[in-house]
């Protein structure tokens, strides 16, 4: 077998849905060898909790399985929780457990052992009340695999959402869009539709970031300043982008069907029809890394942890997307 | 008859497809006397152009229907053009045509001689070219009839959302914002859903300004110092106000099945949604306003004016909202 069939899949917050989710997903087959980098012990216990019979199988360096898992059994990288797990009780003594596992996961992809990591959600703020300054998943793997600008998607059937910017309150949005931020965004965007998607000339559609996508200058400048020159020179480079266009009337059949992508200038302008349309079907996706990692799109619902009234729909999306980009050409 | 059986429609922009939309409409009987106000010379040479044949029928103050129009009829107030038209070409020549239809239908409002009005679009551009202040059809309502505040609000089948802010630069978004701004709107919201919706007892979901609602305080402090403390005040008046929400997570069918309407802080946040949802049935409906006004929620097509390659689908679910609002209480 190669490094190829290996996906690393990392539970997150312990006390979350992450060990429940990943657990559900074990009683089917996956086509690929699916390595969950967690405490054996938690997910013992959740499994026990769940009243789930799942059988663990302890991998890791030096015995990497060679086959993907039968139904019923799931592959785990044993790794040590500083403090017992409550469901639903948040414990920043694990916190250092959480990073461990991601650290885990992206070294592992960048040595090449695994093909891809899929991440379930964690919880930044009992990292960071644990002293550890921590933005999400997104910005700890830029760090890890020393990538200057990565990219958020998020993408359900037949729709692939992108952001020039993320996590920014809304007043420092249209600062932010800038004529280099908007290059390295689309170039990357461009790239990885390319090379983990195998879409041989994407289409992209860009909002702009006013209303009406400014109007003509009457509703904001920033698309007749920044954004059309920007989308011009990329036009240039062979990056084939249409707009700026309005993002109340882009997200239409007529537009969307002869569409890639669309790259939306931020968070709320692209994500609530991405999350409308997509509802418990869609997956997070980082571009712009080395590695191929995809997330659910949900948070740790720490009020059902130990539940089983939840669904893992969107992490076996998460799954099967990081399946497909391995297949399509992998790492760039 | 009563006054309460007449309604108003606008054509708006003589060269762009409001005048074909009333004509394609007018094929079919309506439940109600509709009052095209417009030229008739227009109309009838723009029924020619599609082929149409339309009997225009001249009515107006002194001379008023007693019962709605047969299938292919339709009521004209003549109003004269001050040039020729020809479909497609902007003339600034005709921009105080178009605010007379205007006025007669908001006066004609206001005296109790229509039920309510249904607008066309009208172009912002071409009248502002005349050398007359222009914002559009809101802003010339709310003057008219002296209301010092109106919310925009958008409806499709099975969702309402209305906005704080309107048409302002993203940049402008946050400091408009404000505690006496979302007081206002939200007073009107839950009012006309009552008196002009016939809702009991509205329940409002209410979207944060920043992604994740500000995610405590981390990408952005309006929620905790502005929004969060408006809403718990405006609760105590009675108004049934659920947030700030998350915009992302907020469309979806948990959130939705129980709720009247969304609050969205700024255009872009809520409109896409709405405008995916429900693509080319979606009707926009001015709050506030001492009358009953929806309206299109599409442009003037010009390219398409007298093509007859046109849907009055979004017209007839403007008329259709108004005739409900009539019915439903009609004016506060």
């Amino acid at each position: 077998m190669t490094a190829q069939q290996l996906f690393a899949l990392t539970p997150g917050e312990p006390a979350g849905i992450g060990p429940d989710l990943c657990l559900l997903l074990a009683r089917q087959a996956q086509p690929h060898a699916l390595i969950a980098i967690a405490s054996r012990e938690l997910l013992a216990e959740r499994a026990n909790c769940l009243n789930l019979d799942i059988r663990l199988i302890t991998v890791g360096p030096g015995n990497w399985p060679s086959a993907p898992a039968a139904a019923g059994s799931l592959f785990v990288w044993d790794t040590p929780l500083t403090a017992a797990v409550q469901p639903g009780q948040l414990d920043p003594a694990n916190a250092a457990y959480v990073l461990e596992t991601l650290t885990r996961a992206g070294q592992g992809c960048l040595d090449g052992h695994f093909a891809g990591m899929i991440t379930a959600p964690v919880h930044k703020g009992v990292i960071n009340q644990a002293g550890i300054a921590f933005s999400g998943h997104t910005e700890f793997l830029a760090e890890l695999t020393h990538s200057e600008q990565v990219v958020m998607m998020l993408a359900t059937h037949g729709l692939r959402v992108a952001l020039v910017t993320t996590h920014l309150p809304l007043k420092d949005v249209a600062a932010a869009i800038t004529a280099e931020r908007l290059t390295r965004v689309s170039r990357i965007l461009d790239h990885d539709l390319r090379s983990k998607f195998g879409i041989a000339r994407p289409r992209i559609l860009v909002c702009g970031l006013n209303p009406h996508a400014g109007e003509g200058g009457h509703l904001g400048r920033e698309e007749i300043e920044v954004i059309e020159p920007t989308l011009e020179l990329l036009r240039g480079e062979g990056i084939d982008l249409v707009g700026p266009l309005p993002a109340d009337t882009l997200f239409t059949p007529k537009h969307l069907e002869h569409c890639d992508a669309v790259l939306a200038m931020y968070h709320d302008q692209g994500l609530p029809v991405l999350k409308y349309k997509g509802f418990g079907a869609a997956v997070n996706i980082t571009l712009g890394l080395p590695i191929i990692r995809t997330s659910v799109d949900h948070g740790t619902a720490l009020d059902l942890a130990g539940s089983g009234r939840i669904d893992s729909g969107s992490l076996q999306v998460a799954l099967d997307t990081a399946y497909q980009m391995a297949a399509a050409g992998g790492k760039r």
